[in-house]
């Protein structure tokens, strides 16, 4: 059973990511996580913003684990790319355009703003380029190309997660998957001469 | 001189654009276009939700100038692309990394709970792409490349402003920049077979 402080920050990482910083209030956190109202003092004494911060971070390692079961060790990173784009269309669908990456709107609205939010969000981000990194550079791509192919994938995925819910349209990602697909057999080809 | 309807709408793409939608209060930006009470729901009886989708046109309009001015008739589309994302770039470190895309943050924070405000910004996003796809297709690159090619330029440039900002990192954008740059060169030279 999850504790009063799981539960707070899971309806926190979700309701964040769906209504933004400044669109969550205190009273629908706490409904959400079925938790008395001192409660969330108790556990973030810093309040709204370092609870926001720890749902960041919450959301993060649970994308960092999706990431790795698509990239796990020692895969087909051509194959893996391909299968993770069309993982993210089928499931921004499925999820009727809502669902998509749980730091963007947050990350967008408080990087400006908010110092611990946006270093939460920059420190997420990276836990997920590094087990592309980690990845692309087991296939063979040297360092300085597998770090650049990481934020290649990244940004053409999290591009594609803003047109494809402004436009409730899943093509976006299948066209930046088919375009980061190429990215990483074209890096792959080049670290294994193919023989022959 | 500008109209105080001008000066309401210019303030709200600022101030939407910086804090997104929930954290823009009617205060902020009555204030900062030093409009009178009424007159906000004079020019805009839908409100605050009529007022930010106003916001998001005029978002929209700006920025197509911006890619125009960039990719204009007759361009070399490769060249253009570099200096596009070398521009942003340089536009995002010169405003300490707030300045990116103008509707971004309230696209993604406003997609699924509204529908005049998703369907602005994705009519806004898809005047962008139009340029975009009429300069490939003038460039040679038949219909379709064009305008995947136009989809895979804007998903890079917006997850790399995703990125930039949080990391407070221009690295992001001029990687992207690159691979776009490559992309738009191969769509050009399968295009334009050279001779010899």
């Amino acid at each position: 059973m999850s504790t009063t402080r799981d539960r707070i920050v899971n309806a926190s990482t979700e309701l964040f990511s769906r209504h933004g910083y400044a669109g969550t209030g205190i009273k629908a956190i706490l409904a959400a996580s079925e938790a008395p109202f001192g409660s969330l003092y108790h556990f973030f004494p810093g309040g709204k913003e370092a609870l926001c911060a720890e749902a960041i971070r919450a959301g993060g390692r649970t994308y960092r684990v999706l990431v790795e079961d698509f990239f796990g060790e020692g895969v087909d990173v051509v194959a893996a790319t391909r299968l993770f784009f069309e993982g993210a269309a089928a499931m921004i669908e499925a999820t009727d355009f809502a669902d998509a990456c749980p730091i963007a709107t947050v990350a967008l609205e408080v990087s400006s703003v908010s110092e611990p939010m946006r270093e939460a969000a920059a420190e997420a981000f990276d836990s997920w380029l590094a087990v592309l990194r980690q990845r692309f550079g087991e296939a063979g791509i040297d360092a300085d190309r597998a770090s650049e192919l990481a934020i290649e994938l990244f940004c053409a995925l999290e591009g594609a997660f803003l047109l494809s819910r402004a436009t409730r349209d899943k093509t976006p990602i299948l066209v930046a998957g088919r375009a980061a697909t190429g990215s990483v057999e074209a890096a792959v080809r080049s670290a294994v001469p193919r023989t022959g």
